[in-house]
């Protein structure tokens, strides 16, 4: 299976403008990224960002381990188009892949599910369906594995529900993978929080929004993410 | 294993009141109840539930080997109090349950869950270790199993971590469970989305929005839960 990180390099989570500079914010999601794609290689695979813009890998400071088993490709396309041509039928997929024809299986791994493991990223890509989906909050999709060559992504909207739509179209079987993990884009201020309070010791993440002055305080009974003392 | 289910009877979801009635608001919390009830005893399992107010089961409409399955104790102590009292090491424990120390193991599943399964819940429960723990979104704790007597819970500020904490100060093996089911707990209006975009056909709870006027709708780029017409 081939493992596709796809990374907005030039505008990285500009929801997050109201309480990080353009350098943090580019800075976490390069530590969002780095996160994730130990967790792809600690799971058995060899990620391929697929990067908005040229992208140091060797800036990321990945462990070498890491480091070389990463490659970085460049397609300036929105997310959907870049993603499609990478998909079992798309026109830059692997034709001589597993299964002969198509391709074999691709998953599709968002930069920014900071929360990711090497175990929620097998349940991902355990099940044996034509189409497997991790949801994102609000009817995202935040990561996904794709076997059937007839099925493509839309990234707009509602995309978890146009997905089970497409997958039905296409005849293809789906299955949905229930996981906090994958399921927690950062993308909002509010999503720092969890950032901080699930992230691992050795996680990159955390340990930036740390160094930004972040920390958990409990407010009103609930725990939120807080900087120098203000409410995020 | 027996199975808690706390429920404020009396203020059920003071947080949605911008968007619900008090009596709409009564009605998706019972709606809620419900569909929780429904997962717990499809999960082979026969759920009390601690009701801060006397409460009709008959009122719910349970399918008949649901409600014969459940049934109602109340208690109008704090909910961390109520909880503790009914662990394994609590006051109303059953002391004669299958370990012989201090009565078999509890799990506490909060009654707002509404996008619980049978699966997920099985998810939670399986887990061979004396405390398990599927957080909530801002370091809250939506559902636990507890095997370990000297465990105690406290529900306030970032329970999650304040359970791990509890665990770890008891010498308690602990599980987190990874189910974005069980982390969503609807609380809040842009909870609301969750339920219409997850909740399935036969559930109560996003029958019930859908009767209130709510629909999910696009809006710029995401789906939001909006009624008549009105963004939440």
């Amino acid at each position: 299976m081939r493992v596709v990180v796809p990374f907005a390099a030039e505008t990285p989570k500009t929801r997050l403008e109201p309480v990080l500079t353009t350098a943090e914010r580019s800075a976490l999601a390069r530590a969002m990224l780095a996160d994730v794609l130990r967790a792809v290689v600690e799971a058995g695979y060899e990620p391929t960002v697929v990067s908005t813009a040229p992208l140091e890998l060797s800036a990321l400071e990945l462990p070498g381990e890491i480091e070389t088993s990463t490659s970085v490709t460049v397609d300036d396309r929105p997310l959907t188009e870049a993603v499609n041509a990478r998909l079992p039928g798309g026109s830059e997929s692997d034709a001589d892949g597993d299964d002969g024809e198509g391709g074999e299986a691709v998953a599709v791994v968002m930069a920014d599910l900071a929360l990711a493991t090497p175990t929620a990223l097998e349940g991902l890509f355990a099940p044996d369906t034509d189409v497997a989906i991790a949801p994102g909050r609000a009817g995202g999709t935040n990561a996904l594995v794709v076997r059937d060559p007839a099925f493509r992504v839309d990234y707009h909207g509602a995309s978890y529900l146009d997905h089970r739509e497409i997958a039905r179209e296409a005849g293809a079987s789906l299955e949905t993978v229930d996981s906090f993990r994958l399921a927690t884009d950062v993308d909002e201020p509010v999503d720092l929080v969890e950032v901080l309070v699930h992230g691992h010791e050795t996680d990159r993440a955390p340990s930036r929004l740390r160094e930004f002055g972040f920390e958990l305080v409990e407010q009103g009974g609930r725990v939120v993410a807080v900087r120098d003392g203000e409410p995020e």
